[in-house]
């Protein structure tokens, strides 16, 4: 098949051209690069050093013999994008071009605004492009298990049965979002849900869990390798909880520490995107899948993050700084997740086998950290309106070293 | 109390100035005319002819003895209406400053971002103002029953208490909505919802049926008469059918015709939204208003429309063209509407009163509707992704006589 990734140069969108590109697809990418200047923006970079994304191209082409095809531009102009899927025509769009950080977005009303209008109009966009070039393509957008918030019942995917004062239907499961990026999620899935319905396109909604890993087997070398986030902003909790123990600074759940939420190793993502790339629905059909393996609290990952960084000869220490989000902090969650098991999805990876290889990785581009050691503690409170003079206060008063150039590190093998 | 008006110079923006002041409190607007450009985009024009907003503002000196403050300007630009709301700080603002109307949203691609991308912004920009320059204030934000689309079980105000797998809690009632307009209402509706969260705002998210009217007591000089579209894409389905009984033309019902929806009468809106003011909710309280009277299918519309124009000497005819909508056309269809009845709420119009309201005026500014005849037919089609050919296309050859200047008219009784 012809896979078009949109956000191919992100952390999941590159393993993922890996993998398909391992499994015999034809894969192009597109890209604006946007995440590297926002991830500059905030002053952090990523932990692990990422080529350009010609080298990129590079690196595949000498250590796998593929070529990937590439268009450099913005889902926001439309004509770039009509003009990508009139000249590829791909098989399915995996479309992962958006704005990821729910902090971010908790920035100001700026960060606000461009995340929610930004998302909604690359998808708009792909959806009007889809139904005039590729109507017979099949688009997996990526969700977040975070649009349905935690409510105190069962989280099914994406519909559900209900009696309601005597009478039934089917009904989307509703969305309760916590944050402006997690609510422009929920918008992007109300209009693939309804271009679906009037357009008759093809299209899997994948609310994934929170992604953890930073190797895939198809990393075989420096040069392949994703980025990594650990600021406030871009890294996930467990990010930051390793780096924190790498660098000697207390890991830091926020408030109670209970909230729990679905998780999904890298590499068993890979498989999941794969999977539903190659059984697409059927024309009309509008499908949802909760990717994801097991819930975790904060707490937990705090504690595999201490447990680990024990062995390593590290000593870690736990603290409970007041919580900058505002979100339950102690709630039911048990979503369903059978439709991806039932393609064929089966869990390769445990969490603390992860989290190890992450430590190992870590400790190699340590010094990346140090570089960036001000980034990791929270700034963006959500209930401020506007945080952009607490991200700018954090900086250290001595601008941080500029990121040197990527030269390609020593070949190295990965564990995985 | 200060009400800010966001859309004031719309069609229920005006007359709610009015009932406003009639009614003793004090009225703030903010406009930047865009209907007027966007009736004028698609070839039509208001039956009724609207003076300037300054000789509006002149009207209301004159007549009735009061001011209207008003601040052009776009909802857009975060700095107008940080400046506005920190210059006003209101009571309550109720924001109808939204692009309103679904088919202009389905013309194409641009049209649905456009509407999207901006409606989102503007909401989003009012709740960081509030929140920074008048957090006590009152958001009464003007949403649509077409949020909810039209499910097989009965419609909630807004939440409901579900049991799911053998627990419950009280959710949001799943939207579905059936336009990019729409589908904006509801995005609009959680962005509402999460501020209320996060920031302890008041607001109230009002579901309103389709509105119908052109009179309300407080027009009582045709200078203060607010607008009334009646082309395909800025006129409701009743007002098209007015029009066309009033025309000679047929009168369309698109499809079966037995979609249902809910409906108000513009004198009940007012009413309801100046209950809605006065009667704020409590700080983080996110409540939610069905606001509607009857519920009416298209087919029953039609009927009243005959009926009204057959009394009159017309010699109304019923054809039912393709529905250019993708909807259900026979459905079930029982929302609950019992919030505004516990502040007061009573319904003062009857359907047939109004039509036979509607019908004087009309005939009254026949000519205006005879050099606009050629709108009210329906060109934008929801299954295709580019309308704007047939919206051209169905553009007569010579072009409609320009509006000609507005000067105030004789003054006039309403019946009301």
């Amino acid at each position: 098949m012809k896979v078009l990734i949109t956000g191919i140069d992100g952390y999941s969108g590159w393993p993922l051209a890996l993998h398909l590109l391992a499994r015999g697809h034809a894969v192009v990418g597109v890209d604006n690069f946007v995440t590297r200047r926002r991830v500059r923006e905030v002053g952090s970079w990523s932990a692990t050093p990422i080529p350009s994304f010609a080298r990129r191209q590079a690196a595949v082409r000498e250590i796998l013999g593929k070529e990937i095809g590439f268009h450099r531009g913005d889902l926001e102009r439309y004509d770039f994008v009509r003009h990508v899927l009139a000249t590829e025509r791909p098989d399915a769009i995996v479309h992962l071009a958006e704005q990821r950080s729910a902090p971010y977005s908790m920035i100001d009303v700026h960060h606000a605004v461009r995340t929610q209008a930004g998302n909604l109009t690359g998808t708009l966009h792909l959806l009007y492009a889809m139904r005039e070039s590729c109507p017979d393509a099949h688009l997996v957008k990526m969700g977040t298990m975070g649009e349905y918030g935690t409510p105190n019942v069962d989280i099914p995917e994406g519909f559900f049965e209900i009696d309601y004062r005597g009478r039934s239907d089917r009904l989307p499961f509703p969305r309760q979002a916590g944050s402006w990026y997690h609510w422009s999620k929920v918008f992007d899935s109300g209009d693939v849900m309804f271009a679906s319905r009037i357009w008759k396109l093809k299209a899997t909604d994948v609310m994934q869990g929170v992604l953890y890993g930073i190797r895939t087997p198809e990393i075989t070398d420096p040069r392949l390798l994703t980025r990594f986030d650990f600021d406030e902003t871009w890294g996930t909790a467990l990010n930051r909880f390793i780096v924190q123990a790498v660098l000697g600074l207390p890991i830091t759940p926020y408030g109670k520490g209970d909230q729990k939420r679905g998780f999904i190793a890298l590499e068993d993502s890979m498989q999941s995107l794969r999977l539903a790339v190659e059984n697409p629905p059927d024309h009309g059909e509008y499908r949802v899948f909760n990717q994801f393996d097991a819930a975790y609290t904060v707490n937990e990952l705090a504690d595999v993050t201490a447990r680990i960084a024990t062995e390593r000869g590290l000593h870690p220490t736990i603290e409970h700084p007041p919580n900058p989000r505002i979100e339950a902090e102690q709630h039911y969650y048990a979503p369903i997740h059978d439709h991806l098991a039932r393609l064929g999805y089966r869990r390769t990876r445990a969490l603390p086998d992860v989290v190890r290889e992450i430590f190992r990785d870590l400790t190699r581009y340590r010094r990346r950290l140090e570089a960036r050691r001000h980034v990791v503690q929270p700034t963006v409170r959500w209930a401020s309106g506007d945080n952009r003079e607490e991200l700018r206060s954090r900086r250290p008063a001595e601008a941080p070293p500029e990121p040197a150039p990527v030269a390609p590190p020593a070949p190295e093998r990965t564990s995985a």
